[in-house]
Parts: C-alpha cells; structure tokens; sequence
C-alpha cells in the first residue's frame, strides 16, 4: 500500500500525502489490519521495555528516559515516516554517541546532562528536518559502507567495554578504549561477587535463549515464526526472574545495584533549555548523530521495504526521523533513530502499517504509568547483560577480511574508522572515516585510468598499446580515457596528454577517444580548450572520436568546437582511417610502410 | 632537454636527478646556451625592479624585501623546479594574501608584521615540500578552474582598489571591498593632488605603454619580439621619469609619499621566529597561500612547457616552490610562486635553463647592492599605479558568461567565489569555492544518469524508454547506469532499483547494464549484493550485462558472482534474447504475444 501512495505522491509532488503519508494509509485502514498491527504492537512493546531501559543506562540517563523515548517519537514517526515497519526508538549506537556527546559538557548523573541529551535530540531533530526539507539526504553518501561498518563494530566493542562495570560492579567511565579499560583496571580490586554472578548468568541465558533457544522450540513442534518471536522475549524473562532473585533473597544488601525507583508517569511535556553556548558544543555531536541515525534508519527501512516490494523515500525519512527526534527533545527523551532488531520484530510478526507504532507506545506509556514500580529492583547487571548479548552482534570481524580482498583502499578506510573510533572515541571515528572515504575518493577520481591506444590488426578495435600487439602510427597519437572529465582530473588530462607528446617529433595528430566519457564540466572544458592550444602551438592537431550525444550538446553551448584545431570523428575506426594518411604536409598521403600497413587495413 | 631528463627519471625514479633536475640540464651546458640566458636574465631583471619593489607595497612590507624576495628562492627553484623558463617570485595575488594573514595578527609596519611574513613563507615552504615528497599534488584539484578564476578576478578587484589610496595620497586598510571603501570613503578628503597627478598620469603612461606602444614601435619597423619586450619594460620608465621629477622638483614637500630609505645590503640571512600560538594560527592561510600559490604556477609552467614539447613534474613543481619558499623565509622575503608576466617574459627573452632565472638572481642582488639609493625618491603613487595596471588584467569578467551558458552549477561555485571573496576577504573566498566546488560535484556524483531501456525495433541496440519508442517485457527490467560505481552513489543506486521495482507485480528480471561502468568500490559492491539479495527476497531474478574486463576481475575476487541469482552477459542483446523466454514458471516459454514479438525480433 505504501507503494500506491508513493505513486500518487510522485505524480503530485505537492500534495498533502507527500508529507503525511499517514492521510494516504490512514484513508484505507480495516479491521484486518487493525488485528494485525496490535499483534506486532503487543511482541514489540514486550520485547521494547527492557531494552529501552538498557539503552538509557548505556547513554548514561536514568532509566524512564528510555521508555519515554519510545512513545511520542514512535508517534511521530508514524505520522511523518514512509515505512511502514520501522520502530524508532533507542538504539546502541546513537545511546553511545548521545552519552560520549553529553559527557563532554556535563556530570553523568546532573540535571546539565540530561538537559544536553534533549538538546542533541532538538538539534538532532531540527537537522534531519532541515535536511529532509532542502533534500540533502545526499550528504548521508559521504559515509562509505566500510566506514559505517567500521564504525559500528568499533562502537559495538566499546559499548560491551563499557558495560563490563555493570557486570563486575565496579565504576569506570571513557568513551574510548583506552581510558575504558584504565579505569576497570584501576578499580577492578572493587569488584563485586554477586553483581558478577547475576551478570555472568545473565549473559549465559541471553546468549542461550539467542542461540539455543529457537531450535529447542522449533525441535519442540513450533514453527520457524513464533520460535524466533519467543526468542526475541528471552530478556523479559531475565528481567522477571532477577527481579524476583532480588526481592527475595534481599540482594540488595550484598551490593548489588538496582535500577531503584522509577517515577510512574507519562513523558513530561517540556522545552529544552536554550543555551547558545551549549547548542553550539553539542551542533557537531548532532549533526554526527543525525546522519549516523538516518544511514542506519533508512538501510533498515529500504531491507525490509524491498521484502514487500515497497519502497520508502530517503527524504521523507529524513522528515519523519526529524519529527521523532523533536517529539524525543519535547517529550523528556533523547536521541532516537530505527532500530534494527525493533524493527525486524516489528515486520516479522506481521506488522502492516506505521499504526502497530501507534500502538507500540500505547503499551509503551502503559508500562511507564503501571509496571515501572515492579522495575525498581532489577538488577543494572542485568540490563548491562542485555546490551553486551545485544551489541556483540554489531561486532562484524569477518567484513575487513572481505574487503581486503576486493579493496585496499576501502580497506585502509575501515580499518582507520575502526582504530581511530576505538582510541580517541565515536567522533573522532567518524569524522576520520568521512574525511579519508573523501580523500581516498578524490585521489581516484584525480588520477582515472586512460590509455594510449592502437588497432588491433585486421580488426576496428582499438587497445591499449601496452596489453595488446596493436598498430600505432609515429604521426598519430590516440588516448582513450575511461572516465567523465571533471574539475578534479582535469588536470591530469593535461599532465597526461603533455607526458605522453613530450619528445615525439613527428607527431601531428591527437585523437580523444571519449567512449567512456558521460559528463565534461566547465574545469575539463577549459583543459580541453587549453590542451587544444598547446598542440597547436606545438604544430599539433587535437581530434575527439565517439562523444556520446548529451556530452556533445553540452559542448555546442561553448566555443570549444570552434576552436577545436581537429576533426570530431563518430568513430575511433574513421578517425583512424582517415587520419593515417595525414602526415606533415597537409593532407596528401605520404606513402611510407606504415601508412600503406594502415591504409591496407582500414 | 627537460624531455629527456623526465624520461630518464621516469625510467629510475631513485635517480638522484629526479629530485635535482639541475644535475642534468647543468651536464649539458654550453656557451650558446649561456648566451641565451645572460640575455633573458638581463630583461627579466629590468622588469622585476619595479615590480617586486610594488608587490612588496601590497603585502605591507618594506620594499626592499620584494627585492630580497627575488634572489634567493630564484636560486632554489633554479636547483629543484622541472620548468626550464618559470620565474618565480612575488606575485599580486600572493601578496595581497600575505598581507590579509599577516594583518589578522599584526600591525602594518611592525616587526610582528614581517616576522609573520616570514613564518608564512616558511610554513607555505613547509607545506608544499611535504606534498611534494608525498606526491599529494592531486589536492590542488580541489580548486576548480571557475572557482580559481573567480578568485583571481575578486582578487584583482580587491587589489586595484587597496592601491587607490596610493594614488589618492590617503589612507586606508581592510583585505576586503566592503570595509576598503569604507576606509577610503571616510578620508577622502584628506587627498593629495600633487600625488593624484603623478598616479593618474603613470595609471595612463602605463596604458599606453601596454596598449599602444608596442603597435607604435613595430610600426617603426621592429619585429614582434623585441617591441614586445620593449613594451615591457615601460614601468621602468615611469620609475625613472617620476624619480627625477621628484628629485627636481622637490615634490616632497607637496606631501608626495616616496619609498624612503632602503638598506643597500645582500638579503639578511636568518632564521624565522619560532611562536607555537602565531604558527599555529598562520598555518590555514600558509596552505591557503601554497595551494593558490602552486595552482597558479603549475599552469604558467604547463602552458610554457607545452609550447617547447616539454614537460613539468607536478610533483617535482611542490619541491622546486616548496624550497623557493624556504629560502624566502631564510633570507628576509615573503611567500613566492611562479609569476605569469615574468615567466612569459623569461620566455620570450629566450631562457633555455633554470641558469637564466640564477642569472636574474644576481642581477637583482647587484641592484639591491647599488641602485636602491636611487629608488627612495621613487613616488609609491608609481608602484601603485604599475600594480593597478598589472592586476586590472587579471580581472576577467567575460568567463562568468561563458560558463553560465555551459554549467549552472560551475557557474554558481564562480558567483560565489567572486561575491564571498570581495565581501568577506580572500581566505574565506577560496574556503568557500572548495567547498562549494566539492559540494556541487558530490553532489553531481550521488545521482548520476541511470535509464530503464527498451531495444530498439529491429536492431541490437537499446536506448532509453522515455526517449525512444522500444520494446519492453512485462517480467523483464532493463537498467542502463551511466558512471562508476562508488560509495557516493550506491545508495542512489539501490534507491532507483528499488523505485522501479515498486508495484511491478509481474516482474521476474532485472538486468543492469554496465557498459558506462568504470569501476565498482566496497561500498557499491555492498549495495549491489543488497540489491539482489532484495530482488531475490521479492522472487526477482538480478543480472549483470556488458561487465568491463577490470571491474569483472575485481568482481571475482568477492562472493558478489557466487550469490548473484542470476547471470552475467556478455551483450544487453544476449540478455534481452535469453530473458525474454524465461518466464515465471522456470526457463520454459510462455508464447504470449509480447514475448513472441521480442523472439521475432531476436
């Protein structure tokens, strides 16, 4: 159904259902649906409550700030957002950027910090807007999948780090590995007993219930679909059973920290403080977080939207995650994007339009008015449990061999996100995996392949020179180049050409072969125009052979085609043909070997 | 013999004249040779008096270190540089660039000011020497011809109008219009008429000199060249004229501003100051100032390269300007570069080695050690007036038209480079044209030209569905992609898929055509296995067609061709001839009509 809309959307790119899609799905909403999406809705809500509590702790924010940052902006997105199983809510990832973000201006733990993780959602919130509205989705490219990829198994191995502390019940703090683990270490001596046995059994569990549990159930009778939706509520039962270990064996006494009380309430409806100082600290941390979030989001959206052949709009995306992230800052949350595993439970038990997100948090908000009394004494080991079973699936060791092996330089790319992300922290990560994707882009698009190139006998084609026995005449000289011309390999062009004339006396003519040539912008034009006129000052004639059509109605737009000294042949084969018989004194066929040898095959 | 030596270095790249052209070209010295370069250096030097004595006026600095500016990095480029005629030394855009970093961090006329002239020249030195040993020359394209062209033009713009205070006799200051004629606006009253006499009548002598004189004079019967070189020394002329007038007629009493007193010495050898806080806030206008710098005079040397069938070296070019800096800031000068004016100068004089830009080198130590007593009564109306003359030449004003009906989008880069450099200065001028330029082509590279094509009626060929009445299949998706693959457009490219997928319900195979396709990165390679993972998800069949030699190697160092679902062909004919008969039910034939159609045609 969203595939309809889309159609619509695209024929009037002005009407309403372009920004609220919801008028579009709303309009044809039945019982049949209904029925399905409280059904996912109820799977989701019961898989959501422990895991938003988990990701609030991991960005260092009390635990009801989780569960209100999955009801309104789940809303939200509802209303803006195109796909119609995204969950959007907290995720690992952007908690651990929201915490290493508000770590730099605030005190875990003070009301600055949890002001500053509104303020990353407002701005957050605001830039994916803006983006979404000027359509610069775009600028989301410049984030390779190695660095991506990178990124996310550096952030997946410092967020399990990270929880360590929880586990052992001891204090540590860094978003970085190096300060992590300094810290553990200084205070490893601290560790608490029956913290780590509550830890360590968790993890037990949770690992088991991930690996063990599914085909236990399926081996039990059940079929592929429940098994793997019971699996998915294997932390619920790690809360409830701790829960109870802590009430009843009174725990606590042993040290053993709880998430303590919770406040029973719907999200407080408030601004975020107004700070032009602060805002301008936070404006490059949520501008991270923002397209971090959006890349994420929309990979996940276009997977499961390609399953039922529909498709989403990046763009709108960028609205509809905009629109949650504003809901999050308004709502007492923080930062919130889609969700991976959220959203595949979402689509896997059946979930049909953004409406299951509705009613997701519905039940969201009914747990933060009824159950948060009985959260008070869960155990944080346990949520730590959950995040480190949750994010060691993030840890991805077996892409920077693939890639090894296909790119180096992706390679290298990768690598430095993962290094860099691992030793100076989250920013740093990505920031450098930005700038050396750029680079690395760069210098390939400033050095494209090109090759000088001669006819293979007895045939129309022309090879380079330096692969293949070919013919080549000392008069003529033919390059093809096997990319579009842009500002940033003109001058290369120009280097390249010069290189390969220098010392040739008895050269005459040059032909571009531009087969492979899809754009020429206005920096190539005028290294064309200046080549042009150093051949010519060189008693040098430039020729073009094979420019496609729209590269060729872009050059009658400039004087380039008068100046040119050559012809423009529509094949390199009549270039050929007809060029080898133009020798030094005008057009009168010099009857040497070669030319005879040339003539003899054309 | 340039020629020569480059291939000689190119085939031992450890050879020790590859760092030191000098070593070969001096081997082959001669008489002749030296004949040719005493008379060029002679004539460069007459030249270079005024010139750098006026350049040094627009940094801000004492004359005499333009002078000193002239010696020393002469000999180093001579040493180090490929070309065998570039002349390096102060140029107008340089300078003006000097003089609005060393400003932001001292007084005009200050020891700070020159120390901070000084460091500029060290870090620039610094900067493109390392490029130069990293071969990091590709960066310079970063600086699109327009964006460069615009830069120069505001700058020229800029220029002119800081020297109308000279020829005013006022003052004013500020590397920008906005705040040089307010400046200038606020004291014009305080005017000079005796120095408005002497610039307007050196402005119009200067005109003449470079418009007229040189049809007068091979009017009288000389030849072209030595009119021209003639005509080029006219500033000395005017400094020699206005020197006696002002000596005879006592014109510094009437409030005529000369150069004063210049130490008559040898360039004052001495190390820069080192200041962490100042090199670190000179070091974005040093790479500033050696980007423009090297920009700039890799094209003067191309172009004077290509005329005589030599080459340059790129990267030699950063080393050669790079020790040409050092030994400005080493020896009392400023930061340097290949100069237009003087370059063509040398060549047209008859240079044949780097030996006539020494030769130029002594003659201006001997002037610095005998003729600067003549030059304090030379009027800085003058030298102001020869740089207006010189820099209205760089304005150029007729290449925006040209390029707006080329590109829009290279047109917009230029506009803005133009506007942001004469209101906000010229740093911000080139920042703003980079980025722009860079915004403009990712952005260009994220949604290249992609078409679902159709085969044309009775031919093997297959063109656009939008543009050409063809034939296409019901179960069948051709996709044309017209540019490489990379990480900028491999979102985009599962985006399309997907967009033209949606609603299709009979749809069975999708075939790109990759004949445009130069190569394929990680992060499109991700996206493609993405895609046919998706396809396959929704029951569709993905394949490739027209796969290039290289990409398909690299595609076979991955798993992309073991999980591709469907096949590679070798022609989009093949694949349509094959395809057509492979319907839903396995490879047998549906005879509907359509199919029967495209078999008939095969």
């Amino acid at each position: 159904m969203i595939t309809t809309q889309k159609k619509a959307a695209g024929k009037s790119r002005l009407s309403l259902a372009r920004y609220f899609p919801i008028l579009d799905w709303g309009a044809r909403y039945n019982r049949d649906i209904l029925t399905s999406d409280l059904v996912a809705a109820l799977i989701v809500t019961i898989m959501l409550i422990p895991q938003s509590l988990a990701y609030a702790l991991l960005a260092g924010l009390p635990a009801q700030v989780g569960l209100y940052a999955s009801i309104l902006p789940i809303l939200a997105y509802a209303i803006f957002g195109t796909s119609s199983t995204l969950a959007v809510g907290p995720v690992a990832v952007i908690s651990l950027m929201t915490a290493a973000a508000a770590g730099q201006v605030a005190a875990q733990g003070s009301p600055e910090y949890i002001a500053a993780a509104l303020i990353l959602a407002l701005l957050s919130g605001a830039i994916l807007m803006v983006m979404g509205l000027l359509k610069l989705g775009f600028l989301a490219n410049l984030l390779s999948h190695p660095v991506v990829s990178g990124f996310i198994t550096a952030s997946g191995i410092i967020i399990a780090t990270s929880q360590l502390k929880h586990i052992l019940g001891i204090s540590a703090s860094g978003e970085s590995m190096p300060r992590l683990l300094n810290t553990l270490y200084a205070n490893i001596l601290d560790l608490n007993v029956t913290t780590l046995i509550i830890g360590v059994a968790s993890m037990a569990f949770l690992f088991w219930v991930r690996k063990g549990l599914k085909p236990l159930l399926i081996g039990l009778g059940l079929s592929h679909r429940p098994a793997d939706l019971i699996a998915k509520a294997g932390p619920v039962v790690a809360v409830i059973i701790s829960i109870l270990a802590v009430v009843i064996l009174d725990l606590a006494e042993y040290g053993v920290k709880t998430v303590g009380i919770i406040p029973t309430s719907l999200p407080p409806i408030s601004a975020p403080m107004f700070d032009a100082q602060l805002w301008q600290e936070l404006a490059i941390p949520a501008l991270l977080i923002s397209i971090i979030g959006f890349v994420e989001s929309v990979s996940v959206a276009q997977t499961l939207a390609a399953k039922r052949r529909q498709r989403i709009d990046p763009d709108q995306e960028l609205i509809g995650l905009g629109s949650a992230n504003l809901a999050a800052a308004f709502s007492g949350g923080y930062p919130v994007t889609g969700g991976f595993a959220r959203s595949v439970v979402n689509f896997d038990a059946g979930a049909e339009t953004p409406a299951a997100g509705a009613f997701t948090a519905v039940g969201i908000a009914l747990a933060a008015l009824f159950l948060t009394p009985f959260l008070a004494s869960l155990p944080i080991a346990v949520l730590a449990a959950t995040i480190i079973v949750a994010v060691l699936s993030l840890v991805d060791l077996k892409t920077p061999f693939i890639i090894w092996r296909y790119s180096k330089s992706d390679f290298s790319a990768m690598t430095a996100t993962i290094l860099i992300t691992l030793i100076l922290g989250v920013e740093s990560g990505v920031i450098a995996g930005v700038l050396l994707s750029l680079a690395l882009f760069l210098w390939r698009s400033s050095r494209p392949h090109a090759a000088v190139v001669g006819r293979v006998p007895g045939t129309e084609h022309f090879r380079n020179i330096e692969r293949h026995k070919v013919i080549t005449l000392p008069h003529l000289l033919m390059i093809r180049i096997d990319e579009s011309l842009t500002y940033l390999n003109a001058r290369w062009l120009e280097e390249y050409v010069l290189e390969k004339i220098a010392g040739r006396d008895e050269l005459r003519h040059v032909v571009l072969m531009c087969s492979a040539i899809n754009a020429i912008d206005a920096s190539a034009l005028e290294s064309l125009e200046a080549i042009n006129h150093r051949l010519s000052d060189a008693g040098i004639t430039l020729h073009l052979s094979e420019v496609k059509g729209p590269v060729m109605d872009r050059l009658k737009r400039s004087t380039f085609l008068d100046d040119l000294t050559g012809d423009i042949f529509l094949s390199q084969d009549k270039a050929f043909a007809d060029l080898a018989v133009r020798t030094e004194d005008g057009d009168s066929p010099q009857q040497t070997g070669d030319i005879w040898q040339a003539r003899g095959l054309i």
